[in-house]
């Protein structure tokens, strides 16, 4: 197989992409936060990112909620740590040991700690309403991120309690709890490392796998397996 | 309720947002696309985005299937336009006559237009399997945009028939097929109106609506209703 060649290598895209993997790159999920406020307008800021997804016909099946007032953050919290309990308790024990060793507890400290609260709900009678809700969700990680402040997308195992306490009508559906704030710790991407491409891209099909040219550091070469 | 004011107005901060939302806001789904070829590195970069993406305990579900040979993608199309076909036969009047109106036909030329097609499959064993893909799969539109290319997502109403066409095992369920090629078309997005944050953002419970000040252009003030 031939390496097509480029018609227009454009300097601007290139250096744009970067850009955008570096963000990408350097996201870590947030579990901590500082007490420090964040404005309605910053949370705005960041919202106005997750409507501009695409979703199926353009229905763009995503609400948000945001929660500011410690009394229905802390009941979300309680309801929360009430059914990941449960869920804990449920669990396999092989499935105990899975969650001890990935440090998850049903602690959710962040739901209260975390400034400001987004829940994301999507309208369940809109096509696709699940896929584009995550589209959304994707958009706001990024602009959380572009703005200097952390989250992490967190759903609890289970939601309907989210209806009852936020009034949420049901054909809406609770897709992710979004805390948000400013960091108070600061994980190293390198503690989550990504799989290398050459493991997950396939040519043509599944098994077919790609050698990549790691002399190239910002633009990936590629070589065909023999 | 009192707006928090901001600690530390970042400017550096706010323009990487601007960059961001206007990634975003400029972004069209593609259906039509030039015979231009795009290289491997291009796609290789491409999706070097995607893998980024935030998963379940960092389990990385997705998989891609880069798929370039012109009789895998005439298999691709064939498939896709046989399920369509079948499913817009079987679809109730109303939702035919919706199907029409919105110019969804059975036929996805697409899919052997566009030079390169991404088959995005996932581990269907991996904890929150779907979500996690759909965050990549926003990642790789997004980064697709930065390099002035097009795509779109489609996702057949049947998918089984992938597995078969691209040997893939039965725990891995495809999830979305991304064309991807120079655009042929330039849809502007004042043609996808995006519903007001007005009308999608509730305070502390669905229903209470807060209204935006417009004056301002590029950072959004808030005000509550009385």
């Amino acid at each position: 197989m031939q390496l097509n060649s480029e018609t227009t290598p454009n300097v601007e895209n290139r250096e744009s992409n970067m850009e955008l993997i570096k963000l990408m790159k350097d996201r870590r999920s947030i579990r901590k936060y500082k007490s420090t406020p964040v404005s309605l307008e910053k949370v705005y800021q960041i919202l106005e990112a997750g409507r501009y997804a695409p979703s199926g016909a353009n229905l763009q099946p995503w609400i948000y909620i945001v929660v500011t007032e410690e009394s229905v953050k802390e009941r979300i919290r309680e309801e929360c740590e009430r059914v990941e309990r449960k869920f804990h308790r449920k669990a396999p024990e092989r499935f105990k040991a899975w969650l001890k060793e990935q440090g998850i507890t049903p602690e959710k400290r962040f739901l209260t700690e975390a400034p400001i609260l987004v829940v994301v709900a999507a309208y369940t009678k809109a096509p696709y309403w699940l896929e584009s809700t995550w589209i959304s969700i994707a958009y706001i990680l990024l602009s959380v991120q572009s703005q200097g402040l952390g989250t992490v997308t967190y759903t609890p195992s289970e939601t309907s309690f989210l209806n009852d306490i936020l009034g949420l009508p049901s054909d809406y559906r609770p897709v992710a709890i979004l805390p948000i704030g400013y960091p108070a710790e600061a994980p190293s991407p390198s503690t989550r490392p990504r799989k290398p491409l050459e493991q997950i891209v396939h040519l043509n099909r599944y098994g077919n796998k790609l050698e990549l040219d790691e002399k190239c550091e910002d633009w990936v070469r590629v070589r065909v397996n023999p």
